[in-house]
């Protein structure tokens, strides 16, 4: 059956859970499942991160691809060896196996959408 | 190799092209991808759609899902047999063989990413 998350405003979605997102250095970044597992999506996941000003990510590296939507603040983001800098409104491609990293920057807590498969392992 | 697009403003993106979109009865409808084949995105695709206000969607039933996040308007979606009123921010998971239906209302355009899987046929 069709799901609907309604927006409150303030980047909170009714029937969707905060969670903690343990990363990198990064204390009090949060996690919501927008679309997901609770939504009996099989084929894609669609998340909403959130990172506190001078927040940095993991440096990750994996084989899922990720899907990336800038909703607030800004952020250096290393795709392999180069580095972007990315605020509201951006999207950003990350392949599998590329090296990544996002680096809080100003005041803002850094707010993006990151689609992934749903076979990922 | 990791791709951005940055965003110019006015919902649109660099490096993203328009498209016509055609669907229902929406003169003048358009489609932008902004992950995709293109930038060789193999597992997931997401997409900005925009249909004029007075604009409706081509009523649709198909095997593969749809994670849609409303950026701009409003509209009354059929999801199955029930109708419900979105706009800005909210969020709609559309599962396999639900039919699907959107109906712009008020004069903005209705603005939505839209994410499907990439291996949908």
């Amino acid at each position: 059956m069709g799901i609907v998350h309604k927006y409150r405003g303030n980047f909170e979605w009714d029937g969707v859970a905060v969670k903690e997102y343990v990363t990198g250095e990064a204390v009090g970044a949060t996690r919501r499942v927008l679309i997901g597992a609770e939504e009996s999506a099989q084929n894609f996941a669609v998340r909403y991160f959130e990172i506190p000003p001078g927040g940095v990510s993991a440096l990750d590296n994996h084989a899922h691809d990720h899907g990336v939507f800038i909703l607030r603040g800004r952020a250096r983001v290393l795709l392999g060896n180069r580095e972007v800098e990315v605020g509201h409104g951006d999207v950003v491609y990350i392949p599998p196996h590329e090296t990544h990293q996002f680096r809080v920057i100003g005041d803002e807590p850094l707010g993006f959408i990151c689609v992934v498969s749903g076979k990922r392992e």
